[in-house]
């Protein structure tokens, strides 16, 4: 992919949704305002990582907050653009490309059309290969590297520049802020020149979106478009059900909440338990874990294969729940520790979703 | 008052104290971080507001927070000038001088301080003529004038600027990022030029709180320092008492609380009871009310007519609680609006002093 076009924003979209894990802000949203963006300023040129300078600076961009509260609060124009046209003025010659802090529903296309509007380059790349909810829990974190420049935007005009100590006071000083801006808020964290991005960049991962969402919406005769996809992704197939039970707080920043699936097809006698912070963040089948994260846990419509948000889980909603391995940055002890069971308050222990599912896979066709 | 040197210290500590109506941080505190930067680096040329120039920019510098915290979590060297010097790096040629916020215990102090360190004139004057607990509480707010950039910094290193959108969004951000920098912080806020100081700036303050000192520190076989203070600045001898009771919460960036007096001498059978948020805010006399916001409700120690804060106010103290008039710029009605009763959610209309207290003046001597 060389250049983002109108034509690409669909598939992208339906991929970084499922990348996403169900949070990352709404795609909707965020497709729409890459739609607009492109058609007014035309389409987006695609750097990868290797095209990077050493001392180019890159700037992610991206949304935070509750997506309760985001999907309801639509950003302006000004707003998204904000952040990074703040800190532009910081570093006006050094400023040469924007990228997704994370592959994640609305959070990958508000990039395309800040880039879009500021005339610069994507790079086909995050810093998650996923979305989570906090921000420090970001690929230059696990390497050590800290924000040492943040800029936040809100609907009311308010502009923040902060210089943080490091990744989690970051992340800290920037919840509190979304907090009293609403419970979202629009931001440019992590700027590091391209040297840092080459070393800790998730490469590909919007051309990946792209091909998810193409395979997702190909139709063949002989597989479902899932089980294509858990074949290229080396994914599995969690659980099929029906949501008896969902509930969802705002609070502290984020949507958190949980759902209850009771089994269709298959597995009618068995309940599966979904728990999210922004993000699906674990999966346990009659009280024993199927995949937790740093892994990908996803939620497609049932019938279409669709991905779709924690936002939009419902009561009496079917859908299959997917998981697939995370980027192996995020298995190392320092990945773990940082996005990890733990780290939200799940006392287990992280294991591999291929291992935990072992022979447990169950391909449905 | 043309240059502030060790001496001036103690006097202006006092003064700044019984002026900062409970409040504005503590002046023990203040005082030795003065005395330290003025041993250092020199006495500071003290400026009237006709001295400053039109496009001179002035930099009011102080603390906010809870007082509760900042008295244990005192504030390193570093961390007081932070704000001042992060800001100057935007205006490089147009900082001139430095100025306190308000006028009360140690934000009274630390401007000193901080003068001293940067090689900078104090403006002798404030924006409150007083202490009040709110950001937005300022002279500069009340003719209109909205703050356009704001420092911030806190024990850790974190540094952040601002651009709020007024000023009531400018006490919102700063008191949440107060909270999330552990309940208190060193701030810059309402960098105006000379001409708008100068319009605003309630003057000589830094002047008269030399004086008030003066006069509590000095004997006269005549009269009490106490009865002469009242004299010279129209005040009024509210109660005296001891405390039977006092509780104060740290909530949302603020020390709240409240105390009751039981009356001693000629008034054993009264009860006072005084509200505070951070400052003196309050008194009401069986119920009745003597004196309220905007107008100064002063805390002296019964013996040695010292003024006290409300963070050192103890059960079984005897204090002497005196009212001043608070600067005509606080009587108006946008002045009542913004710092006045109803504003703390006290359910009363605001009179002044000398009209509650009518003939209720009583001369102790």
């Amino acid at each position: 992919m060389k250049w983002i076009t109108v034509e690409d924003l669909e598939n992208i979209s339906i991929g970084a949704t499922l990348l996403g894990t169900g949070g990352g802000g709404d795609p909707f949203v965020g497709k729409l305002m890459a739609l607009q963006a492109i058609q007014k300023y035309g389409p987006v040129k695609v750097l990868q990582l290797d095209e990077l300078n050493d001392d180019d600076l890159v700037m992610p961009v991206g949304s935070i907050g509750a997506p309760s509260v985001s999907n309801e609060k639509i950003a302006s124009e000004e707003e998204i653009y904000a952040p990074a046209e703040v800190l532009k003025e910081f570093f006006p010659e050094r400023t040469q490309a924007i990228m997704p802090i994370e592959i994640g529903g609305g959070n990958s296309l508000l990039p395309i059309a800040c880039a879009a509007k500021m005339g610069l380059p994507i790079v086909d790349a995050d810093a998650m290969g996923r979305a989570f909810p906090e921000s420090q829990m970001v690929t230059f974190f696990l390497k050590g590297y800290q924000p040492e420049i943040v800029a936040m935007a809100d609907s009311q005009g308010n502009r923040i520049v902060y210089y943080p100590k490091d990744g989690e006071w970051s992340e800290k000083i920037a919840r509190s802020i979304t907090d009293v801006m609403g419970g979202s808020a629009n931001m440019v964290d992590n700027v590091f020149p391209g040297k840092i991005v080459k070393e800790c960049g998730i490469g590909g991962t919007l051309t990946l979106a792209k091909k998810i969402g193409e395979e997702l919406t190909s139709f063949s005769e002989t597989t479902s478009p899932v089980n294509r996809l858990l074949t290229i992704l080396n994914g599995f197939s969690l659980f099929e059900g029906k949501i008896n039970h969902i509930e969802r707080n705002v609070e502290g920043g984020f949507t958190k909440g949980r759902a209850t699936l009771a089994g269709i097809s298959g597995n009618k006698n068995e309940t599966l338990e979904l728990l999210f912070q922004n993000e699906l963040l674990l999966a346990k089948k009659d009280g024993a874990v199927l995949a937790s994260t740093p892994d990908l846990i996803c939620a497609l419509d049932y019938e279409t294969g669709r991905p779709i948000t924690t936002e939009t889980l419902r009561y009496g909603s079917r859908i299959h729940v997917i998981a697939l391995p995370s980027d192996p940055k995020w298995r190392t002890e320092k990945g773990i520790d940082v996005a990890g069971p733990k780290y939200f308050g799940y006392d287990i222990e992280f294991k591999p979703v291929e291992e935990l599912m072992g022979e447990k896979s169950i391909c449905i066709d």
